[in-house]
Order: structure tokens, then C-alpha cells, then sequence
């Protein structure tokens, strides 16, 4: 196997979307290793990072529960933990390539990343509490807060808040309070945050100060007027339904949108492929714009949550010219991506397969 | 009771604040009988108004029943019909007396009207279908439909369709084709509309085509996006709520804001007063910007659903000058009006007593 001369190193960096709050984007094209280094973990911020201290930072657990109660952080580290890797992506990620345009962060393809989280099961943190029959869902919400103007008013000052359904809850739903072997960092939510396996980035609330259980489905702003999306089954007019788990996606890296390729030689496209909550089964990738179609092959074996990281030979035509590569994943339940983007996800779920246009040329000599 | 020289006749007219799709004002200060004439009943409309033929109507009973079924027009006229009065006002009105301005239509204070409505009540056509234990909504839809892009796109044409609670749906709510003793106007949702006394009036969905029983809440654009307010309470963070019964609220009629009253004359103030699903006790009247106040005499006795009309006889001062009137209502649960507009609310439910700023003058000769 010829290393592909184009293959960059690991990038310890991020390319700035927004500045206040930081909104953090991966470069994509520097895809490498499983685990994404957390330097180089997209970051996804909706106010300004908190800045928490590890003695100051409490947790309340309550609502629908028998026994409502309080933890510090020496009383979370000294529970059972567990570690389990999740590939986390933000539900805008590819929302750069979307037209007409939609509002929203301008992600191009690198608001994801896999990471190791260390922390103690949200399961075991109910259990203590005792929930009543009522319990439906459990609201977990951050110490960041602010005031939003659009595209509706919140009504003043909110904390960033997101609920999970019960099912899900007593799951693998994690308070981690470490990353990648580490203590979280100021931007990934210290001193603890929520990691909710398989679902796009916005359930896994960082700075969390509080678990709270409801009889009643939640309907806070960003399950609401943000993160939702138009469901139009049963029959009904539309209705707008709380984003959950990620959907399948295989995603280029390399070659990235516009790069020059070299004519005649080998090229090693790689790239990477989710699927949510199933596992990843296939990727196809196709370099002459869909017609045909070759298997990629992976890196890593199908882990429930985490990202298979594929690579593809491709022997570059002998003249140049322009190309258009693509790329197409199916799950183990056999299913595949969309063949475009449906208008009622709005600037969510982007997961049709997006074409990478490159350039062939002649070979520097 | 010296009648005011300044009482206008009943205005046959309405006032428009926006042309297509037409929304339509009465204007208030022309307040008149207790019961509003069609012609100055306000209009309030999403989309273009549909032009449906009596013959070609039909009713769709579905979702969370036994039996679903359809019912053509002389169906439902075959079946033992009801009329009741009641007052229905738009759930943004008086929204221009709002600072800072907030989206939407900018009814000053006559998107309101009371009327004698005609029809079945829903509970005879949901008793006929069967309700299954999991029943909990009942989802109305309209015949009217289209695009929406502010301030959230809809997933291209929606209908307009609003939910009411199954215990809601069981009372008093009609199926009206009738409207003041004749047919429903095609503004008015001619065949037929349904009718949700107290409601603001969003719930009263006209051009009514589809009752769908649900067993969990209904979450469409109209409820969620539009027609919603932050409810703040339970600890938890803001959440979204479907707008519901019409709030306690006195409005003055006349004087209308900025008219020319003149010096040392008797003249009769005016307004009506409504409380949604409660009665209206109390109606008091402050002619010093809310110094002092006086009980203002009721012309209509306290009827559940249907506002009370009142007045007060004002000895204008002697002197010219700039003076403020204010009334402010007691509901029959001895709730009054809130002091100012609460920013949870958005562009909804503006029921703080609004000052009405008066001209007094030497009187012409």
C-alpha cells in the first residue's frame, strides 16, 4: 500500500466559525487517527464558556424523583465510572453546501469528532434519586446562559437546556467529566458534561448544573425553535420534533473540495462514515460522479456509536481534467443515505452524499 | 344619562392592516351592540381565503377513533345544532402599543368581535367516531395552505391546523356554519369553522376540512413557532406553549388615543371588558393616569365567553390639557390585569392596561 504523498498529519488545530461564542470547526482533510486529539475537536458553543471551578461546581438532580439531591465533584469521581468512545457530530455540520443558504453556523464538514469519555452512567445518578412512575423525560441543562434575539426571542436571559427521553437516559447516557484521558477542557464543558452516544452534538449539554426529570415532554428553545425539525408523518400537518440521533453519513476528507491532484499516480482517498445509533456496514465511493462505484475499505472494526474510518485506491486518470468524487454509506439494518437534502430537516440532518470536485493535473516535474 | 355627543353609529367597515392575505380591524372606538355585525367582525387570515363550495365541502374524522368517517355538509346541518355567543379577539391584538415592535400583524385594539355562532358541537362528531383510550388532542385543519418563511420555513405548504386538549374539545366547541343568524362569509371560513369559546381566536380554525384525534400533543407550526408563549414556571428552563384561553383585559373604545375632548362637558366614556373562560366582575375607569379610580356601570350582564360592555361618565376639566384614561378589570376568581407586558409573552396576550392619551380643548362656540 503506496502512502498517498497528500496525506497530512494530524492538525492540532481549528478553524474559527465564529469568534464569541467560539464556534470551532475541525479541517476536515487532516482526518487521522480513530480518536480525534481534543486540540483538534470541534467546538460548538451557543454563549459565552463558563468558567467553572472544580470546588465551586454542584449538580441538582430533580423533579419527578423520590429523593432530589445534590453532588459535588468529589462525590461524582468517587461513583463507578466507565469510558466509552462516541463519535460526536453537530447536527449543522455540512451546512455550508446547502442551498439557498440557511441560518445557522457555517460548517463545512469537520463539526465532528471521536473522542473517549470517562464519567459516571446518568443511570446510576437516577437510580439514587428514585423515579416516579411520571418520569418521562430527564432535562439537562448547562451553566452557559444568554439572551437570543433570532430567529425568535428568548424571554431574557436562558441556560442552554436539552432533554432525553427516559429509554435513552437510563441507556449509556454518561456525566463525563473526562475527555480523551483527561479532565474536560473550559470549551468541552468542564467540570462535567453529558455525552449521549450516537445523537448529534447538541443532547451531550456541557458545564451541566442540572438533571431534572419531567412527566411531560420537554419544549425548551433548543428542542424547539432550534435543533428541531419538520416531521410530516401520521397524516398530520407538520409537527416540530427535537433532533436526536445522527444519521448516516460517509464524509470525504481527502481529497478536499477544490484540491489538485496529480495525474497518473495513486491517490489514497480516505474519509470517514457514521451511522448514529447502527453501525456502519459499507462504503462506497464513486470517482466519476455516481456512475460506478467501488467498496472502500475500513480502518476500524463497527463499533455501536463510533465512526469507521475508510480508504480507497484510486488510480488518477492519465490526462488532466476536472472530477467529481462521492461518497455512499448503507448500515447494518441495510439502510442507505438520501439521495438529497429534504427541506423539512431545514439546516439539520445533512446527509446526503456530497459530491468533492477535484482538479487532475499534470505531475509537477 | 345624557347621551355622548361623540357616540359614532355602528362602523360597517373594517380597518386594513394587511391586503393579502387579508387582515382586517374593526375600529374600535366605533364599539357599538353587544353582538358585532358581521361586516365589522375582524378577519385574520395566514393564507389566501380558500373558496370552497358548499357542495364540494366535507369533513374528515380520523386519527385515535373507532370509526373514522366523513361528513358532507347537509350531514352535518341534519344534526341537532347549537347557537351560543361569544367574543373572540386575536391573541396579537393591541400588539402596536408594544415597545420594542414585535413581528407580526399590528392590531391596535379592534381584532376583536363577539358574535352568535351556529353549529354542532365537536363532542356529537367525536362521540360518533369513538375515542380510544389513548385519545388526549384533537388536531383542527383548514383548508387554507401555503409557504411560510419567517420566522422559521415551513417544510414548503403547510395547512393552517391548531390542536385543542381532548377536555376542551368535550365542552363547548362548535362546528359553526352559522355567524349572526346567516351563513358563514367566505373571510369567516364559509362552509364551516370551528368555534373554541374563551380561546383566543387562532383556535378557531376556519375552512375546516380534517378533526384528527392524537394521543400525544399536537407540535405544528401554529402552536409552536407562531401562537406561543415562554412559560416560565416549574424550575425548569423557558418552555414553549400553545397559547390557549383569551386573558382578562378592559379596553376603551372612546375616547379613542389622541381624541379631542372638550372642556366642562359630561362625556361617556366607553369600553368593554372580556375575561376568556372566566366572567368579568369589575370594570374601574381612572381619568388621572391612574391616581384614582371609579367603578364604570356594565351594560351586559356577566356571561361566561361573551365580553361585558361599559361606561362611566366623565366630567372633563375645565381647563385644557393633555390627560390619561385607563381602565382596568376584576375577573369573578378576583384576578386583575398584570401592571405591564411580560417580555415571555412575545407579541401575545397584551392585556396591561393601555393609556389612552386625550386632548381636552375649549369647546367650539
Amino acid at each position: 500500500m503506496p502512502p498517498s504523498p497528500h496525506e497530512p498529519g494530524p492538525a492540532p488545530y481549528l478553524i474559527t466559525r465564529e469568534q464569541s461564542p467560539p464556534n470551532l470547526e475541525f479541517p476536515f482533510c487532516h482526518l487521522g487517527p480513530r480518536v480525534t486529539p481534543t486540540a483538534s475537536f470541534y467546538v460548538r458553543s451557543h454563549f459565552p464558556t463558563p468558567r467553572l471551578s472544580a470546588g465551586g461546581w454542584g449538580l441538582t438532580v430533580g423533579g419527578a424523583v423520590a429523593r432530589p439531591f445534590r453532588l459535588d465533584l468529589a462525590e461524582l469521581r468517587s461513583l463507578p465510572a466507565r469510558t466509552l468512545t462516541a463519535t460526536m457530530e453537530c447536527a449543522g455540520n455540512g451546512r455550508v453546501f446547502l442551498t439557498p443558504r440557511r441560518r445557522g453556523v457555517a460548517w463545512e464538514l469537520g463539526a465532528v469528532g471521536t473522542a473517549e469519555w470517562t464519567g459516571v452512567p446518568l443511570s446510576k445518578v437516577l437510580e439514587r434519586a428514585g423515579l416516579l412512575d411520571s418520569a418521562r423525560e430527564v432535562v439537562l441543562e448547562g451553566a452557559d446562559r444568554g439572551v437570543l434575539t433570532d430567529p425568535l426571542p428568548t424571554p431574557g436571559e436562558i441556560a442552554y437546556a436539552r432533554s432525553v427521553p427516559l429509554d435513552r437516559a437510563l441507556g449509556d447516557v454518561l456525566l463525563a467529566y473526562g475527555m480523551n484521558g483527561e479532565a474536560l477542557t473550559p470549551n468541552h464543558g468542564f467540570p462535567v458534561r453529558a455525552v449521549v452516544p450516537g445523537w448529534y452534538g447538541m443532547a451531550s449539554v456541557k458545564w451541566l448544573t442540572s438533571v431534572q426529570v419531567t412527566a411531560e415532554p420537554f419544549q425548551g428553545y433548543f428542542q424547539t425553535v432550534d435543533y428541531a425539525y419538520w416531521d410530516t408523518r401520521d397524516g398530520l400537518p407538520p409537527q416540530l420534533r427535537p433532533l436526536g440521533a445522527m444519521q448516516l453519513k460517509a464524509a470525504v476528507a481527502r481529497p478536499a473540495p477544490h484540491e489538485e491532484v496529480p495525474c497518473g499516480t495513486v491517490y489514497e482517498v480516505a474519509g470517514a462514515a457514521w451511522a448514529g445509533e447502527a453501525a456502519v456496514e459499507r462504503v462506497e465511493v464513486s470517482v466519476d460522479g455516481g456512475r460506478t462505484w467501488a467498496d472502500a475499505r475500513f480502518l476500524d472494526p463497527p463499533t455501536p456509536h463510533v465512526w469507521r474510518r475508510w480508504r480507497l485506491l484510486w488510480h488518477t486518470p492519465t490526462c488532466p481534467g476536472r472530477h467529481t468524487l462521492v461518497a455512499r454509506a448503507t448500515d447494518a439494518r441495510g439502510r442507505t443515505q438520501p439521495a438529497s437534502h429534504d427541506p423539512a430537516r431545514g439546516g439539520y440532518m445533512i446527509t446526503h452524499p456530497l459530491p468533492v470536485e477535484v482538479e487532475v493535473r499534470e505531475r509537477p516535474r
